[in-house]
């Protein structure tokens, strides 16, 4: 319901509705200016033509450099879920089943579902501190399981997976022969440390997504890249060449630009988000909600018994606030998703408008 | 192979070799730049956010328009080519056949693969005009024929469906209930008229895909679009939802732009090609290629009998010019396909070499 609820949104704006849009992962800050420059100059110097569907030789080097891992293990996609969506392809064929953590992404499971793939959730709960349990995702593998899709740190509950635990994923993955897809789109925007699955053996058995939007406020550039193995690498630009084909080159050389600002962006980011989260975390606790402290951007995943979040979540949209329900991220029907992805004064109104509803 | 040329010509430049590359439908000729302005004008505004799956409104409104048809039978993709493999995605689904025409461009029979689909191909002949035999198409299609890709004007060829023929394939399709896809991306700037899809029904039953890339020279933006009906629309949007998301909106408003010039553009390209394509067959003729006369940009597919396409294709490249064997279209090995995108003094130093080469 989280696409319906985001059209309706904009359907409600294009009719002169003011709506505060909690409900996406999308930063109310503006693409920095150097950025937009440097896409225009490469527009001006003629950078409109098809390219490589491996991506810019320049950026795949860059990006590599910057994860330790060489150029060829680099592919550039149109956004991190294009990640997501190319590998289950290649990887789903022919049947076999993906677990996947909830509360997740809701992509995660629509592509498994699209591809015809099988999914096997593995719940985790906010009493636990959202902690995956070994035990159990032992017993979840099968013979058939070809993938464990991990989201670090997660959308909706902005939790990090702390080590030990995802020292004990791999090492069972490993032992299991399943490979790890690993979405790591808010990894370098978090607030705590968050290893990444590169950090286990490279590129070489697991795969990294990640992508451009959160860290520079570039989500509607469409642009991200996978990290894996030369194989993989080059099956992903085998099916580039028949889809999207590139991501246009001027983009990428907007992602190279944004590359070169990563430290100072990110700090400003997590700063700012820090405080949004400090404000959200204030006013849910006095409305009686319950949730785990935001240890990264952009979402705080707040509970309240008996609440049926689809419900609560329409009517808020008509209130003039979009949030997404619990519902839209696994069988968390009392839990909902706010973005703090607006100006604090916004969130603010927001928040009121929210506490209200449960008052 | 193409795809292998063409990484391959990247890769020879990249060490600073002179290629002619006359292996891909990539015009030389540049954006023009009030798109480029537009473009740069939209990022400013701070269009850098996502966006509906289903496109712009704005574009999708002048589009219907363009085309008789409503907003809701519009939506916008990454590229034609993303209207072949979305539209295939969901119709070829749990199997079935799809007729391909051959010569055929070589993302058609690609994709039905990726997908596992059975792919029947109807083979035209360069001696009968490239002219689909009605008999044989009806003798092609079963009960599991969920598709007819047809290419107007055709890639390799730049030959155009004469009417008659085309009435034919459009009455058999509805006879048998067979979906049209009909890709057109040649079709605004074809030198002799060219009936379009959807002046037999709209939208109703067959799909139309196409795009900015060829009228606009705009192929390295990844923008194109498809017009069906509704329900397929709504569909593909979805599709996109898990997968790319939305076409970055600045660049829908670069095309909304180039909507405006589409006129004027559109003559200058056919001006400027109909000249290629005299320069082309004058030289070709020469040196002994029999061919049939472009009827749209961007191609030429001389044949020589006894030619190894893929040899003398491998050979020319390192002599400096890239072209594409017969064998990417289809099983055509005596042919080959010169894509005529360089300014005409480069062509001109091609074609002599492409003469050498056989002489």
């Amino acid at each position: 319901m989280l696409y319906e609820i985001n059209e309706k949104a904009i359907r409600l704006e294009s009719e002169g509705k003011k709506i505060i849009r909690l409900n996406l992962g999308d930063p109310d800050l503006a693409t920095p200016d150097e950025i937009i420059e440097a896409a225009y100059a490469s527009m001006k110097a003629g950078k409109t033509k098809y390219s490589s569907s491996y991506g810019e030789n320049k950026l795949r080097q860059k990006l590599a450099e910057l994860h330790g891992v060489k150029a060829e293990n680099v592919v550039i996609t149109p956004g991190s879920k294009w990640g997501v969506f190319a590998t289950m392809y290649l990887m789903m064929k022919g049947g076999g089943n993906v677990i996947i953590p909830t509360p997740y992404w809701t992509a995660y499971d629509l592509i498994a579902k699209s591809l015809g793939a099988e999914t096997k959730l593995l719940r985790t709960e906010m009493e636990d501190g959202w902690k995956v349990d070994l035990d159990k995702l032992e017993r979840l593998i099968d013979k058939n399981t070809r993938m464990i899709i991990l989201n670090n740190p997660n959308n909706p509950t902005s939790k990090v997976i702390d080590v030990q635990t995802l020292d004990g994923i791999v090492e069972l993955a490993n032992r299991k022969g399943v490979t790890i897809l690993s979405d790591e789109v808010y990894g370098t925007i978090s607030f705590v440390k968050t290893k990444s699955i590169l950090e286990y053996d490279g590129e070489q058995t697991h795969i990294l997504t990640t992508g451009f939007s959160k860290t520079f406020s570039m989500t509607g550039w469409r642009i991200g890249y996978i990290i894996a193995n030369k194989q993989l690498v080059d099956k992903i630009t085998k099916l580039n060449q028949i889809t999207i084909n590139n991501v246009p080159v001027f983009i990428q050389d907007a992602a190279l630009k944004a590359l070169e600002l990563q430290k100072e962006l990110a700090k400003k980011i997590k700063e700012e988000y820090e405080q949004r989260a400090k404000l959200a975390s204030t006013t849910l606790t006095k409305a009686g909600f319950s949730f785990t402290k935001p240890e990264a951007p952009f979402y705080v995943f707040p509970k309240m018994s008996g609440l049926d979040s689809e419900k609560f979540t329409l009517e808020l949209l008509d209130k003039g606030v979009a949030v997404a329900p619990g519902t839209s991220f696994g069988d968390y029907r009392e839990h909902f998703r706010i973005s703090l992805t607006a100006p604090r004064a916004e969130i603010k109104t927001a928040l009121d408008k929210i506490s209200e509803a449960v008052g």
